[in-house]
């Protein structure tokens, strides 16, 4: 997408100073600026940068006051972050897929696929199914039997939904996403073997839900394994069968919560940390990364760290006297000397 | 599916109070019940959903006496648990790709496909792999040369098997797991740089393995990377080169295990747990959740915790103590303190 | 690939003792070898091993006196580690995918694929992308719009790339690895909610870099998430967006880095190991498996260890004293008492 200086200037309620017809296709830091991108000066410690940028355009705020010449097209704007985040969104409305179902991709016949949404090349929706207006399914995605998938949702190439599973509206999956597997449930036999137990429940996702790459969520063994609305996870988790994650809760990269497991609203769960099964959550807890849950988390907003996880605070005073602990036995040591010295004279 | 009261009634051997021609398509727990699915009653402090519940069919005890009057219609019997393990195994027996190689997948010619197996869309069979029968391979499957799969497995979409892995019969790979891509082996240059080591073994996963989610499972250098029949591995797992996994060891999400480690038979290996490269573990060796094992363990049963792991029951105990180092600490300054007076009188 | 004992022998410019027809389909351990395969006896702890095992050709230094008589052909080298690495290469050189584009690939017509290339089956190539001399797509790959893939690279099977994605000479994608997928970037509102914000950057990978199955590398939000030449990075690892990786570090599986962090030259970063965002690590740091780096580390060639980490010898020496805080503890009170009693009698 090509884009003029005065175009952008419009779009902002700027003020131009330079080449209007100048265009732009991209965004840039400033300090790594390239012709044909737009780059932005917020924090005046990087204005050293604006001097020498190869950036086409520069955003700037509308009292800024150049020391040097300087070779980028200005806007200049009320508030420079606020104008940024327009941009941003201007240049990220980009869409790779056309619209309707790709003549390689595979729709079973008692599927529903709304005539907005777009059903991508060596894409499979099998039977049952129903994709919602204005949903993108990517390439190589493969959704199961019965899935319902809302609208205005973005899955990436190669996400796989098991059957029976349900996604909101305004959900984006990206590539290799799993929802749906079976969740990890054996039962132990008398001669040391393990019996599959059959997961019969499906994943429920609600709406505005983001997923990243490659994260795994089981199916319930019955019910349903749920995302609440507006949660947010990184790539690489693991999320057990029945579990529920509560309304705008973020998990970072690699966190992994086991079976049956609840955690509440607007929680922060550090990447690398482990749930185990069984707990609840208090909303608005906050996981430190690579802590490890072994327990219930009543009270909300509590903040916990280590492996298994203390009160934040405690934690890191524990750890600071761990890290003096050889000194400290050496002070142990020459206090029974001293001691013992002490004993011999009385 | 759907089953009326009657035939699951016939199926438990049980008897049937209410509509026999009521139907159900799934289960559901008692206290989520909805119409059209059948619960259970097993733990007495659930009774008071039983005359709550929507769920068309409940299964109770032959003793059980409702307090209250019941609307699902009744299926009595002898074990409620045994008879639920028999419904899920009637309700997990669904059948969603058709037998038989599906007009938009590829099999090789030189490749053998069982004439009972299914080959779904999109799905790839390379040269001289083998597939036997009643093995379900699923839309957008990898098989690459030589690889021979045995019987009656399912490999979940997206499943990527790189050439010359063997499986054995009774297996399952879900989605995205990917078997026999290169080990991590790299020799250092004189100049700071690596040359790859070619990793020329393969994958051997032997029968009634199933092996979770978007896990991997990399080739051995030269032999075999090893998965004993009936482990069980959790999703997002990490296997090496040349490990070796034993008979019915289950391992939890997010574990990792490096090049040539063998872990013994009936091991339980926590999630997030890290075991070094080289090293064996007896069997029945139970390490805790992210635990860090870095050398052998030889006594077979033992339980390790901690990152390095110390015997589990060491580790609950120092960790106790790590609780209250800030007070040790100051117990500690106190005794010099006293001693410090002591010396002055003395 | 079947090859002579005779064209062994004149490749590694050996003297050959047996039969030179003899053939051999792959290599194989002196302990585990197998009629058509050639093993080699370099350690000679391995020696009795060269009088039973089955292998057809057995590769030994040139003044290897056999105590007993050995069944296979022997071919006798000057340094036996130098002709293994030699034959592995060999063997190595296998090519399963046949050049050029296969029908059932789809690439758009405005995409430059070389006449070299390999573009295999259910493979997409989007608009305006450009595969590079000798590279071969594997099935299933997804390279999205304007992606830049250089000069013989491998990209397994179900590998993602998402567009303006840039990769450079022989770099090797493992199976489901994803490149590009958004950063995880969310702006908290008022309400509780997040805002996406858009993320326009992408991956830069350069020369020589190998990454392993299922490992994620986000795109930038602006600018490049950068993997440096020569990088190595194993299976399941995390790489947050604007993150950049030097020259020749190697990363073990299941590590993750944090956003916009930046981690040197020739560094080793162990297995599950996690670092914060927004540090940077000095050239050749040392991180230990399952440690966790919260703060910058200035001094090239650091090792450290544990979560948070410390200094590598200080973590060591810290833990061995945890080991036995108990005993610690108790002597604590010990002396506690033995003064209590001093100060009686003072």
């Amino acid at each position: 997408m090509q884009v003029t200086a005065q175009q952008l200037c419009d779009l902002l309620q700027g003020t131009l100073e330079g080449d209007p017809e100048v265009s732009v296709s991209a965004p840039s830091k400033i300090e790594e600026g390239r012709p044909g991108t737009i780059s932005f000066l917020g924090n005046p410690k990087y204005e050293s940068y604006a001097y020498t940028t190869a950036s086409s355009i520069l955003l700037v705020s509308r009292d800024f006051q150049p020391a040097e010449p300087i070779k980028s097209t200005l806007i200049r704007v009320d508030d420079v972050y606020a104008s940024v985040a327009i941009l941003l969104d201007q240049f990220g409305q980009s869409q790779e897929q056309e619209a309707g179902v790709h003549a390689d991709a595979f729709v079973d016949e008692s599927a529903e696929v709304h005539t907005t949404a777009t059903v991508a090349r060596f894409a499979i929706i099998e039977k049952g199914a129903k994709i919602g207006a204005g949903t993108i399914i990517y390439p190589q995605v493969y959704i199961g039997e019965n899935v319902t998938i809302g609208e205005n949702c973005i899955l990436f190439p190669g996400v796989k939904v098991y059957r029976d599973c349900v996604l909101g509206d305004h959900c984006i999956l990206h590539s290799n996403v799993v929802l749906g597997s079976d969740g990890f449930g054996f039962a132990p036999q008398a001669d040391g073997t393990f019996k599959k137990v059959p997961q019969l429940g499906n994943v429920l996702v609600e709406n505005n839900v983001e997923i990243g790459a490659n994260t795994v969520i089981d199916r319930a063994t019955m019910g349903s394994t749920i995302i609440r609305a507006g949660a947010k996870l990184d790539n690489l988790i693991q999320i057990a069968h029945n579990v529920e994650i509560g309304h705008n809760t973020v998990m970072a990269a690699q966190s992994g919560v086991a079976g049956s497991t609840k955690v509440g609203k607007n929680c922060l769960i550090g990447g690398q940390a482990g749930l185990v099964g069984h707990i609840q959550l208090a909303d608005g807890t906050k996981v430190q990364a690579q802590s490890g849950i072994n327990k219930p988390i009543k009270k909300p907003g509590t903040a916990v760290y280590g492996s298994p996880a203390l009160a934040y605070n405690d934690y890191l005073r524990s750890y600071a006297v761990f890290r003096r602990l050889p000194a400290l036995q050496q002070e142990l040591t020459e206090l029974r000397k001293k001691l013992a010295e002490l004993e011999k004279k009385s």
